[in-house]
């Protein structure tokens, strides 16, 4: 096996990145209804299907006006509505009674809001001046016919399904969500509904995982534990490799019975890195194989979750179509002193509040389950 | 009606949550795999069924040894892996080879890690001294046997999952998701689907809240437009009141053919709350009728999809069994100096950044749904 590298975390996410948008395939494209594309990644570019918006509209409900006329005492023409249009044209010292979203009458050129008003009969008067083009809303000042609104390969959020409505597109096409092969290692993990003896655990890692993957636009195919030796691992790893991205938890670290990197390499597998200057998550495996990425976790809860939310879920958005991914880190208040060792990045446990404060949560490292259940 | 108050923001927000605590029904449970578990809420409290850890178990690949021997040279009994248990005990001038994750071999009181051990053949050399207790994950020092380590009402992220197969849950008792009956209301409304003419839009508010309802936890139920009469607003309103909340979007300004509150009052409603300080979505109704909550929710796109997020995600939340609602509000850096007349609490589109800094996006006001499209 050729040396593979530890990087930093910066350099190790970059890695990711750079390998998946190098190599990954282009995603099928499958046709969905507007009620099921949030969450979906767009396969083609949304294009505005006409002027927004198409016409001149009121941004308040008051009197369309000439600007030239006010201060004044208008006569009033009628009214329009939001769904509706005036048919005549407004002259000087006329206006026409408008409300919010109805389209600006021809020979208008402002609107009044209905507070700065008063109405009598058949008369209005408005005793302040106002500007042309004030509180209205400019034909094409959203976007112009055919202007591209949404590029493929960004995740439709529901503002997103809000301008596809908007354009009149009731069925997007989208990329097909690629499936997650994920498997557990290691002979003192049993499955959830086995009574685990004093120095088993069960099975929690591909269930978290199974949860991260679904979050993350993927699909899910949990499959058996792996156990420590080198036929069970190897079948498993092979029957993972026929999904889109395999991820593996445990077996990654030097000892002697992490046999995930043997069997990998036997399968002709290149490795991009194999360990990451993080906590948690120091062993950590990212390569390909059959054409396949994968990624070797390590396998304590803690670590398990953390690197696939630094790492594979990167991998995951990127081999889904997105355009881009990002890690969304925030700036927050630390709520008390918090002291550690420089060289490592360190991710732990803790409570964001309302306010954008942080408060770390008490744990007993990497396997603390009930600890990073308390966290947010 | 009577007169229906006017709120700043965070006393809407108090009343909202007030309200919907006070009022709520307890939700239907109903049972769900691990795989289907995720974004659900949990209706009865998750408990250690043994201690965790059940046993003494080793945080490092090393050898288990007895602190007090240390520095020494020892005799090495044997191994035991993490999936393992060793028969025999640790005296004086013994050690224990030991993987991650295994149970600490009787007699043994610490581990030393294989980076400061020197092995030879049967004996183990080690340079350092050791502390009773290092790297050592002592019996029940995550959780004791019976305590509740997650109680009914928490959303069930990924974490929570882990915790859940961890003790050996493999189905879990959820609250059902509400329904929510979704009603945009205006004549210049036409459907996705159409052509509209100039001075109408689509329906994107009804996708859009869709979309949010869903991730928000609940089902939505996308009802036909209601049109502006009485008798049309009528027949959605009393159709949506069957749902388990009722969301609508327009028809709440003081326009003369805003019907919502005329209709909600008929039907005889109680209001909480009909105008709230904030920008997007002065105008805003919260208040119950039939038993049920409804909002109406100011008609322009970037007010309707505000507004839910600030409010009606608070009540869907809680009327989906959770304990406590927040709202995910960030302290980010401004990327531009940013100028706003005080008074009123404003909600503008805007992109966070990977640096945890946020710029506004230019915009024509809360019917430009590209803009939003844009921001984050």
């Amino acid at each position: 096996m050729a040396l593979v590298p530890t990087l930093r975390f910066a350099e190790a996410r970059r890695a990711v990145l750079d390998r998946v948008m190098e190599y990954r395939p282009v995603p099928e494209v499958e046709s969905v209804g507007l009620e099921a594309a949030a969450g979906r990644v767009l396969a083609h570019p949304l294009a505005a299907d006409r002027d927004y918006p198409p016409v001149a509209r009121s941004l308040r409900d008051g009197f369309a006006v000439r600007a030239a006329d006010l201060p004044g005492d208008l006569e009033v023409l009628g009214e329009v509505q939001a769904g509706g249009t005036f048919a005549g044209e407004v002259a000087p010292g006329q206006a026409v009674e408008i409300m919010t979203g109805a389209p600006l009458p021809p020979g208008a050129d402002a609107v009044v809001m209905v507070e700065h008003t008063v109405r009598d009969g058949r008369r209005v008067r408005i005793e302040r001046g106002a500007q042309a083009g004030e509180h209205v809303n400019q034909r094409a000042s959203e976007a112009r016919r055919a202007d591209v609104l949404m590029p493929a390969g960004e995740r439709l959020d529901y503002a997103a399904i809000a301008l596809a409505a908007t354009i009149g597109q009731a069925r997007l096409t989208v990329y097909a969500q690629p499936t997650v092969a994920i498997v557990a290692t290691g002979d003192e993990i049993v499955e959830v509904e086995a009574s685990p003896l004093d120095y088993q655990v069960r099975n929690s890692n591909a269930w978290s995982l199974a949860a991260q993957v679904r979050r993350a636009g993927g699909r899910p195919l949990v499959l058996p534990v792996a156990r420590d030796t080198l036929d069970s691992t190897r079948a498993c790893i092979e029957e993972g490799l026929k999904a889109d991205l395999l991820v593996l938890s445990g077996g990654v670290s030097a000892g002697k019975y992490d046999l995930v990197e043997p069997v990998l390499a036997e399968l002709g597998a290149e490795f991009f890195f194999d360990r990451v200057l993080i906590q948690p998550g120091q062993p950590l495996v990212f390569g390909r194989a059959r054409g396949k990425f994968f990624f070797g976790l390590p396998g304590n809860p803690a670590s398990t979750m953390v690197t696939f939310e630094l790492f594979t879920r990167a991998a995951l958005e990127l081999l889904s179509g997105q355009r881009e991914t990002r890690l969304p880190l925030l700036w927050a208040r630390l709520r008390a002193d918090f002291h550690h060792r420089p060289g490592l990045t360190r991710f732990l446990p803790a409570r964001l509040d309302e306010e954008g404060g942080v408060t770390s949560i008490p744990w007993r490292g990497s396997s603390d389950v009930p600890a990073l259940a308390r966290a947010n």
